[in-house]
């Protein structure tokens, strides 16, 4: 990418909002791919999002509005991915242009289901985008703070150091500041990572073990997060960076993080089913959790945390039952 | 130490009383000193502690009560010191009796004022205690929830390993795990340093910085306190275990903790006098800042959160300017 790239975002939720609007604090004319026309037109109408972050306002006139994957692909340069990782796949269904020569962003912090792949190699291998065109985006950072424009750092990887760098150039304003890093795999394998830990979190206070135990808990999954990463792909990384933990800790400790209030609810005895239905939103970890399951049957990396959401989730093992287990392995 | 020594308890607050509940639960016989005698005769009255954890029932018949230092050091061969630091050398002004033989263990978390020294050090160089029989108690472990019998992990360390395990052995219980270590340094100076952390987080928050920078604050912090205590004392340890990183998380993000509670108020632009009245206890961090300033004076570890902490606290600088400084030196 450079200068005069031009930049795209996909997604209408609240986490494509804030990287629009800070986007938009640079002054850059943005294309905005959204599913639904009705979602567009009241934007549009409103100045800001309809459903979220309703208090950002947007300059309308600066933003190009798309709901034709192609059209937007088309005419921009760099497609920035915030969907949830579970409607990727449908995103792109009708997608007939070629993304070779794009830089593909992940905001997206998830895994593609049923091809468990990270989004980045996701775009390698069914769309062909060379992996120094692939860039990612990771916090900590909860878009609720963007829109309140409180201090927020993003660090942003691809192994193109200058793509990373202009990329991040482009998201730096009075309340983002921006660090850069060659770690597209890590990265996004922690920010997914992170949100099976805020479930585990979640359930843990939803059986309402305390603050102390919470420190254990994070304290361990961090290492855990470093055993399966340094696994997976062996680079040298330090996980207390705020990239790993920073966002683990934003994610486990915040209050508007959803997988760790998916996590409360299921750890206070509400049924995977009620605790969706009760929360209209999707907690990414849910999903997550079986991915990295199944990734994690050929690589053996010892994640016990990881291992018991998924049997709490997936395996109906009750919630008090398998935390207590998960307490004999922690230390 | 062995099954058959006498273990004593040297303080009054909350984390003394939390130890002395949990080694009650091992129904063990304890020693235990407190400077008040109309302390003493009320506990006694009342079978709890009249001032800290209330909640926390003793049967007194297993307690004996001292108020003489001397004679509690004569009668025990283990003291548990959880006093604040800043009160240790008042404390033992009358001692006569020798602590050569005495297996000394420190709950303190604190740092000798005027000594600049951790607990274990002023124990050796003041009062002749080998290294290998000085303990330390390390978290994350709020007294409170001990109090609420909330699953909590101590770390015991000691270069002795048997007497680490026998410690950790009275102090297991049904909501307590242990686990042991050598560093009687790491474990010691982390504690003290989480401290100053905690206020560093208050001051933040006070200041209306969010939740995303606060996870950017700690995985600086963790970082910090690994770039120091390898300096001052350069041996393997996993900075991400629950003795260093667990305590340090529990410290910023509970609401209990008291040092983050002192910070918040200094952010929001009390006093340290005003702040310190208003919560009738001492926030450890306050003293600790000022040591810890000096012991790196000769270490010279890049320590800018510590740094930022000292300025707003002892050189009147502006939380806010202060603060705003800092963010430039944290990715």
């Amino acid at each position: 990418m450079n200068e005069t790239s031009r930049i795209a975002i996909i997604g209408g939720g609240s986490w494509a909002t804030a990287i629009a609007k800070i986007l938009r604090e640079n002054n850059l004319e943005i294309n905005w791919y959204m599913r639904n026309p009705e979602t567009i037109a009241k934007f549009k109408q409103l100045s800001h999002n309809p459903r979220y972050l309703t208090g950002a306002e947007f300059d309308v006139d600066h933003i190009q509005f798309f709901n034709d994957i192609n059209e937007i692909v088309l005419q921009s340069d760099v497609l920035i991915f915030a969907i949830p990782s579970a409607f990727l796949k449908s995103a792109l269904k009708n997608l007939t242009v070629s993304l070779k020569e794009k830089f593909i962003v992940s905001a997206i912090k998830g895994i593609v289901p049923d091809e468990n792949m990270i989004i980045g190699t996701f775009f390698h291998e069914i769309y062909q985008v060379p992996f120094d065109s692939i860039g990612i985006i990771s916090g900590p950072c909860h878009a609720e703070e963007v829109a309140m424009e409180r201090l927020s750092y993003l660090t942003i990887s691809c192994l193109d150091t200058k793509k990373a760098r202009v990329l991040a150039l482009n998201l730096e304003c009075s309340y983002i500041k921006t660090t850069i890093s060659d770690d597209i795999y890590g990265t996004e394998y922690a920010a997914v990572l992170k949100n099976v830990i805020a479930i585990a979190a979640g359930i843990c206070h939803g059986l309402r073990y305390g603050d102390n135990f919470q420190a254990v808990l994070i304290s361990n999954a961090i290492q855990e997060i470093k055993r399966f990463v340094d696994t997976v792909h062996p680079i040298t990384r330090d996980i207390k960076s705020s990239a790993y933990l920073g966002d683990l800790l934003v994610t486990c400790y915040s209050q508007f993080s959803r997988n760790r209030t998916f996590g409360t609810m299921i750890g206070k005895g509400y049924t995977v089913k009620t605790a969706q239905l009760e929360m209209h939103m999707i907690a990414e970890g849910y999903y997550a959790v079986n991915c990295i399951k199944e990734i994690n049957d050929e690589y053996n990396v010892h994640m016990p945390i990881m291992k018991a959401v998924y049997n709490i989730l997936y395996e109906k093992i009750s919630p008090a039952i398998e935390i207590k287990l998960l307490t004999e392995d922690l230390r």
